[in-house]
């Protein structure tokens, strides 16, 4: 039998494929090549000697739950734990307002399913992270763009498209954003902009899902932990679910992430999480559990902040020496990414196209936009790659160019 | 802001509970609770010894891929040892045909969600999980029951359940089916039918998922390994969806189980993934790999082979003594069940209620059936709790029946 068309859903026929997801499938499969591609966090920091010992005690059987179906909502002192790290975030959560997630895309899955019915509009930033639009267009939503500019989502526009969806006799549910180290812009939301979004969402009743991966990741020289607090903290209504992960704190490959939302939502996404997949990983539960309690996650987050600062610059310097009459962009204050704008006459894919012939892979802007726009914009992910890949890759980027 | 409902999509108004988590949620939280509802598997023989190993040398810090991101499709190596594992059970697959998924529970969620939409008809048996029910019913499908007998589903009552659905003008997809020690009956499918089963599949243009967790725990003094013969390895059109896991074989707190389906399916399933999890966990994966090719999980099978056939025994002769006169059922060949008849009068609800008060727990009969009968039967599972425990449980049954 070759042809399954027939017994596709509306949604397996429409399924949208995350463009990070893509290229690091390319990445895969080839030789010698510099990717600039995938948000990955650094190897270098992951903290293997506290994990192996941590992993012989949780291994040594006297606990067998840990390597037991677990309760849907999450094991309860990683629970415990997550509450006392939103304290310090400034947010007083309660533990029926948490949800273990499978890392913070489970979030934004289950919040699409629980929320979103087809046709229902879920605004988002132009650009805005691909995950996210994979995980609301597989719910069939409309996603429509809000522009942002230095400082953030613009509020003026956001009401703009607020109101012409409305007029249109649009369901406007969600707004999707990312205030810390925006993915991909790098782009902190301004504090006075925080307060006024939460309170443009409760004029206009529609809920913010705040995807905060990057927020402890703020670079000292420029930036301070008082600039990326939640939008969660300051929310006396409840419109703001928060998401948040130890994929970039930690490590991803430990799939361990959390939502915070009103507890009587929490309840429908639990419920809906018991029917996507049981429970996440226990053993992955009680290995972050015991990394937070004994300050491994404390102790790597300033190392994190000045090993991503120190490969912001090298990308930078590197970036100003070969491609400064090339590429402008905004030097981000935290996170994985620089965005940068192509000269005039260029479009990502034909760059990613030269790029790769090159030996280099990086996500082209256009990925990042609902509205068919940024073909003269990519992103360059500093994170992952050594400082000499740094370099090299760039290398090979004016090389792509000069060909 | 109290009330949410407004917010919640058509999926989210009407989620539906899995009742074995819901009765997992009851244990966790009473103390002294004999549990014979959840199907979790024996402790005692988690190889706490080898996985610790295992993670002493994965954690060595020598390979950065064991903790980072990794490709949806799941591990690499570990795919080319699940297709040798399905060697073994009779299944040619190729790495293509195969994806790992976080526990079986996804397998038959990203299923529900490629393939099912609103309305379509699932033909279920008659009873069957409840995780299958909750993840098919999520994706709004509508579920046809169809009975079986002690030699499993019934093709005559298939048959007229598939024309009673087609004259009805519905769109029948997918046949649901546990073949292997059916959850929650025990059934083994007879090997005529499942070879009959197929042929029907193909004459009437349906999928088959065939779901596989206990195939190796048959029990050998009334079961072979060749009376487990999967679906899917006699299978030449390409009818079976095949789902398995290492949450029997293994432990379940490492969250790991594939799916094997025709090559272009599996690209769809692969990409609606994305969008929900990202990846399974990599460390995860890492271990259940290095646990498959140190030899493990195939020195593991004959051992949890024996002690769940002497968990049944201990179950059933504690049951012909207390309750011999009350309750029949047909002795499992394999899995984790009991699956018994109440006398004339009871309800399982009625006797849950009871066994509650006692310290007891279990799932009622009737959450399993989709077409509100099952008020009749309970399932008592024999799989977790110890010798001394499963013959404490009979007594407070026993006392719940008297009481």
């Amino acid at each position: 039998m070759a042809n399954y068309d027939r017994f596709l859903s509306s949604t397996g026929r429409q399924l949208a494929e995350s463009a990070i997801r893509r290229m690091g499938t390319v990445v895969a499969g080839a030789a010698d090549l510099v990717s600039f591609a995938p948000g990955y966090p650094a190897p270098e920091l992951f903290p293997w000697d506290e994990l192996r010992e941590i992993s012989a005690r949780l291994l040594s059987g006297s606990d067998s739950d840990t390597l037991q179906y677990g309760p849907t909502r999450g094991y309860g002192p990683l629970l415990e734990a997550i509450v006392a790290l939103s304290a310090e975030r400034g947010i007083a959560a309660r533990r029926d307002e948490l949800l273990i997630t499978s890392g913070s895309q489970q979030g934004i899955d289950l919040i699409a399913r629980v929320l979103v019915s087809p046709g229902d509009v879920v605004l988002v930033e132009l650009p805005t992270f691909t995950g996210g639009i994979a995980a609301f267009r597989n719910a069939q939503a409309q996603l429509a763009g809000v522009p942002q500019d230095a400082d953030g989502i613009d509020l003026d526009a956001l009401d703009a498209v607020w109101q012409r969806e409305r007029r249109a006799g649009k369901t406007i549910k969600l707004l999707y954003v990312i205030p810390n180290f925006q993915n991909p812009t790098g782009a902190l939301l301004a504090l006075p902009r925080r307060r006024k979004l939460v309170e443009w969402a409760e004029r206009r009743d529609v809920l913010i899902v705040e995807d905060d991966p990057y927020g402890s990741l703020y670079f000292e020289d420029v930036a301070s932990a008082a600039e990326t607090r939640p939008l969660r903290a300051d929310d006396p209504e409840g419109r703001v679910l928060y998401l948040s992960t130890f994929s970039k704190t930690l490590a991803p490959g430990l799939r361990v992430g959390w939502m915070m939302a009103p507890a009587s939502l929490i309840e429908r996404f639990e419920t809906a999480k018991q029917s996507t997949d049981l429970t996440s990983g226990i053993l992955d539960q009680h290995l972050v559990h015991e990394a937070v309690i004994r300050g491994v996650v404390h102790a790597l987050a300033p190392k994190l902040r000045a090993l991503y600062a120190h490969k912001r610059d090298v990308m930078q310097q590197a970036l100003r020496a070969r491609l400064g009459d090339r590429l402008t962009w905004a030097s981000p204050k935290g996170g994985f990414f620089v965005w940068a704008t192509l000269p005039p006459g260029w479009s990502d894919m034909a760059l990613l196209e030269r790029a790769l012939a090159h030996g280099l892979v990086f996500v082209v802007g256009s990925a990042f936009f609902v509205d068919g726009t940024g073909h003269e914009k990519i992103r360059l992910s500093f994170s992952a790659p050594s400082v000499e890949r740094i370099g090299e890759g760039v290398n090979r980027l004016a090389a792509a160019f000069d060909a």
